[in-house]
């Protein structure tokens, strides 16, 4: 923190940049011709995902009670809240869609930033443009200022943040979402930093609600933020332009550990954006690996279950303490069994969808016959997320994958499948097949989308 | 943290009392009747106090910046905001009143609190009794359970949470605001305990932004989460029911000291209200001790300024540095001035009203004069706020009086006397007369009052 707090006060130019001051400038003058088509591309994949498992959320228990109180409160109803078929102002509907898309824990992670990058720029962005009727081009850039100033941040306080009981996506993600808004109503750099001042000193979450309602509140609430901190900078509303360096700002109080130099390197080919890791199944993150072995499998040797005498799984010692039950009974049971998962992977099944994960299928005979057949290894590799699938056939042959779903990929167009059928699986239930369909394509080129609120209207109301 | 955290799991009735569920039983059981005297006397003076600073900021700019943006957001209309002839929804509410609140830096504190215990609570109990229709007996004692709950939480966490660089107002209020809620929804123990941890992970506000307009909306938007949780909690929702207790909880991550005996102890009387401090003077901190000796010592002898020949001030050294303009030239100065400021108060002048810190008074003759006649002296004291003061006369006669206003004082009636003064003084350019008159007598009976909201109304506009 020291590094950092003695810059503070100082504006000689031979001085180090100032983290805050940085960020802001790139937050405010980031437009959409900046962006790499990488970039860009993952943009869309990060907004298919999210409209996915906020549309699976929307009659959580969280959900209702959230828009139960906002109804009581009253407000302008400037912008959509997501299948549920009312409106409310947009720091209202910003929490909101927040929370829901935070309900199932399912969605993107950035290890720059350490937490989920998505969950609080989007509902921010997104009720901002409904709201201001800006087009696809707007709501990329603001997007893509919040998420890389998240992943700077998350680089500057580092893994001690965290580690002390922070939750990264509520805290820098209300900063990340500052950004995104201040770039959506395009602020110069000095006012953007006001606005992230506004926003750290209001930011906040622990990590020790983890389990309770809290959780996904949090980065509800950093959406709101960030949209209220860019609105009152704008109106002249002041605060410390320089919260990330000074002495007892942001990053002194909240990290153990400052890297400035790490928040302001720029990442191989510029953008933080294309090291963003995907969810894709909705049991145990641990169970992913092996899981994305298995349908590589199936899908490369066209695997047949009545073909196969026995699948081995190599996985980390730790994955044995969370998710290896021999025997679910149950579908919440099936989620924590990497034998079960693998097993509906191996069957094609779509574990996507929560609704594949029922009482139903933890006593399905196929299921339990090929659960039978699996062993399950350890091995002890650099990357805990590392695993193998090792099927051995009737007729001898073994094949063989390894998948790390620690690794982004790099093959966007296959990313861009999976997240395809993820988020099909997650929305037709919600918005029926066609709707969903129009959703997934208009995310795949939102530069063509002349007014955000027409995107919104696809996935206002739900079934 | 550890002592603390270790007990988080268990309910051995064997084992300490957790702070969490100690503090939100007390706070959910606290009734009107089990106040002593003092300690209903003293909620009066919190509240003329609170709603007598609020007018004076009514038009200041955060208010306004404030303002507009919440008429934007829109809400139903369900509670009064202070001078400013408009409603809100009862958290924007507590928003802008408690913002406003703090703006001129001129309310209570309490050093078991370590912070400015009033803003953060009043405004949001105000807000809530106001839409519920409560009676004055409601008021007070949710006002008493959400500010004896801040003064155990500021003891828990100790000086070492300020220092690090929390703003105790913000935080441990938003939790204390969670508190008062909680009492006035009538909400059970069990309840009250998940408000306090849905408030505590969203509780924040950085030292870092003192000098800009997020200082006073700290203890605004600390009195909005605290609303929000208490109902939240009402509804349902869960966050750590243990969250000042448990590893990684508020405690644990913004404490390097925790005293969890130091919170659940019983202050002598049973309640901390009573150790309450009040600023009566528009100045400067460090010029209130001597100030308070000077009208003293006026009062006691009939003092005429034409029969002073001397005035010594003895101070601690530390005054030198902050308040010890010597020929002040402007208003802001003679705040800055222990001879202006002294003078003022020997002339019998309304130090508590910022109109009498003009450059017109700076240049006065009778101040001019009077300032040339005293000399400031230093001492060493175990106190550093004691000072005294001492007038020498014509005739050869010396009278003197020490004060210290870091001591609560225990003459309620005096103590009531000059909060009325200074209300008086901030309440009159603003609802005139009459009605500031009305204000303060209803304040000494808050127990009387029927409908919260018709206190509210003496206060809801303003010329």
């Amino acid at each position: 923190m020291a590094v950092a707090a003695r810059r503070s006060e100082q504006s000689d130019t031979t001085e180090p940049v100032l983290v805050t001051a940085a960020l802001a400038k790139k937050a405010a003058e980031l437009r959409y011709d900046d962006l790499s088509a990488e970039a860009r591309t993952v943009v869309g994949h990060c907004f298919m995902d999210f409209f996915g498992v906020t549309l699976a959320a929307r009659n959580e228990p969280l959900a209702n009670i959230l828009a139960e109180q906002i109804a009581e409160d009253g407000g302008a109803p400037q912008a959509t809240v997501i299948g549920r078929g009312t409106r409310a102002n947009i720091e209202q509907t910003a929490l909101l869609n927040g929370a829901m898309s935070h309900a199932l824990d399912f969605d993107d992670v950035n290890f720059n930033m350490g937490g989920h990058p998505t969950v609080p720029i989007a509902p921010a962005v997104l009720a901002l443009a409904e709201h201001r009727k800006l087009d696809g081009k707007r709501l990329v850039e603001a997007f893509a200022a919040g998420f890389e100033t998240e992943c700077r941040i998350g680089r500057l306080v580092g893994r001690t943040h965290y580690q002390r009981g922070w939750h990264t996506t509520a805290t820098v993600g209300a900063i990340g979402a500052a950004a995104a808004a201040s770039n959506m109503l395009r602020l110069d750099a000095a006012t953007t930093a006001h606005a992230l001042g506004i926003a750290a000193t209001q930011a906040a979450g622990l990590k020790s609600v983890f389990g309770t309602m809290c959780k996904p509140l949090h980065p509800g609430r950093a959406a709101a933020i960030g949209l209220q901190a860019a609105r009152l900078a704008q109106r002249g509303f002041t605060s410390n332009p320089a919260i990330l360096d000074v002495e007892q700002g942001f990053t002194a109080t909240q990290s153990e550990d400052p890297r400035p130099d790490a928040a302001l390197a720029d990442p191989p080919g510029g953008w933080f954006l294309p090291q963003t890791l995907f969810k894709y199944h909705a049991a145990c993150y641990l169970t992913h690996s092996s899981i994305e072995a298995s349908s590589m499998l199936r899908r490369e040797f066209a695997l047949q279950v009545d073909a196969i005498r026995k699948v081995t799984l190599s996985v980390d010692e730790g994955h044995l303490r969370v998710c290896n039950i021999e025997k679910p009974q149950t579908g919440l049971e099936v989620k924590f069994s990497l034998r079960a998962t693998n097993a509906l992977a191996l069957l094609g099944e779509n574990t996507a969808s929560d609704a594949t994960y029922s009482d139903k299928t933890a006593k399905r005979g196929e299921v339990v016959d090929l659960c039978s057949k699996f062993e399950i290894a350890t091995w002890k590799k650099p990357s805990h997320t590392l695993s193998e699938v090792a099927v051995h056939l009737n007729d001898g042959r073994v094949v063989r994958k390894e998948f790390d779903v620690g690794i982004p990929m790099t093959d966007l167009v296959a990313q861009g499948a999976s997240l395809q059928q993820k988020f099909l699986g997650l929305a037709e239930p919600a918005i029926g097949a066609d709707r969903a369909g129009k959703v997934a394509e208009v995310s795949g080129k939102l530069d063509g989308v002349k007014d955000v609120g027409e995107l919104m209207a696809l996935i206002a109301t739900a079934g």
